[in-house]
């Protein structure tokens, strides 16, 4: 649970299907403290079991603009976003890998039936850990990789939104109630959203077309 | 890099096949502090590149005796620890999953080809983590999971002593002149190895059966 909408969507899906949730957010380097802060008042709305903010410092690998002194791209539109060939220096090295591996873990430690990611493949089609095969996979190695396994209680990789667009998204949250009013999505720091940066530019787009004037508040856009 | 016998002779192997070392340790919240010690002398005596400590309190998640305040078991036989079906209690949740989705992040970042591991799967048959079968799964994961991957710099999960028993590991290390009286085994702190602990059990056996002293010191076996 990063704090953003998809995990917030995500979430509120998986309760909705019925799961008792233990949330997970990871505290892991990015630049704002905003982002802890938003995810924690989104597992208190949803209700959540418990929630666990593991610190793991990514900023100790380095490689991205969201844990290190790179600079974050803004003025792109959400279809040059979505359909570049590039991937963009917000990407973090293997951080679906160590994020999925770190709640296999606590999955495992707490009984847990299924792991849910808000992933999702079409605004970050850049992103290889943001695939299904990558979640395919990741299902192989997950069914070998602990003592719970192996003992017959596999856990489950769900990928509830993997495949929706942006505005699909915003209207299972506004169907489920999700309390997308204090998500935060923006790459920057500040007491407004920049509006500018990729995160934002596919946020105001998803809640345009799905309908929504987007209830948190923007420096522009 | 753990300090210990196994990642000590995976790394010499490493080098002695003509890679460049950049060794990878985890303050994972292992109790001892000496481990990390060790590790940065083996290091250090196999004249490595690099070396990163990276810390990672997997105390957060729990559920193991090496983390937890679970007592360590002791006092069986090195081939009741081999043959034994039940998991023992210093299984780590996930351990080698978490470990290798670090270390694969962190070969990004540096351009590495290749990263070993010093698992072996016949002193531990009960660690899900340690099995072939497990490696061939990251591997696959691995390959699908970062940019570099998916731009076709793929890297090589290496196991070079997974199928060696202890005491092949030892003359391993022996014949490529590794520091193994700089490494540590025991999962006891102390001035001494306590020579009890499933993991001073098997090293002596190993040293017994190749033929060695072993160099370092025990309160008693």
């Amino acid at each position: 649970m990063s704090g953003g909408l998809d995990s917030t969507v995500s979430c509120a899906l998986a309760k909705d299907a019925g799961y008792e949730i233990h949330a997970l957010t990871f505290n892991y380097g990015q630049r704002h403290d905003i982002e802890i802060e938003s995810a924690k008042k989104v597992a208190k709305a949803l209700g959540v079991a418990s929630h666990k903010i593991m610190d793991i410092d990514l900023g100790q690998i380095g490689g991205s603009a969201l844990t290190d002194d790179i600079e974050v791209p803004k003025a792109k539109t959400a279809e040059d976003i979505r359909t570049s060939d590039e991937i963009p220096p917000t990407y973090v090295p293997a951080r679906n890998t160590i994020f999925l591996s770190i709640a296999l873990a606590w999955a495992e430690v707490c009984g847990a039936q299924a792991i849910f990611i808000g992933a999702n493949h079409l605004d970050y089609s850049g992103y290889p850990d943001c695939r299904p095969e990558f979640f395919e996979a990741f299902q192989g190695l997950a069914d070998l990789a602990t003592k719970a396994a192996v003992e017959g209680d596999k856990v489950k990789i769900m990928t509830p939104i993997i495949d929706m667009d942006k505005a699909s998204i915003v209207t299972e949250g506004m169907r489920l109630s999700a309390p997308l009013d204090l998500t935060w999505s923006c790459y920057n720091g500040g007491q407004k959203s920049c509006g500018t940066c990729d995160s934002c530019v596919l946020r105001l787009e998803g809640f345009k077309g799905a309908g929504y004037k987007d209830p948190v508040e923007y420096e522009s856009h």
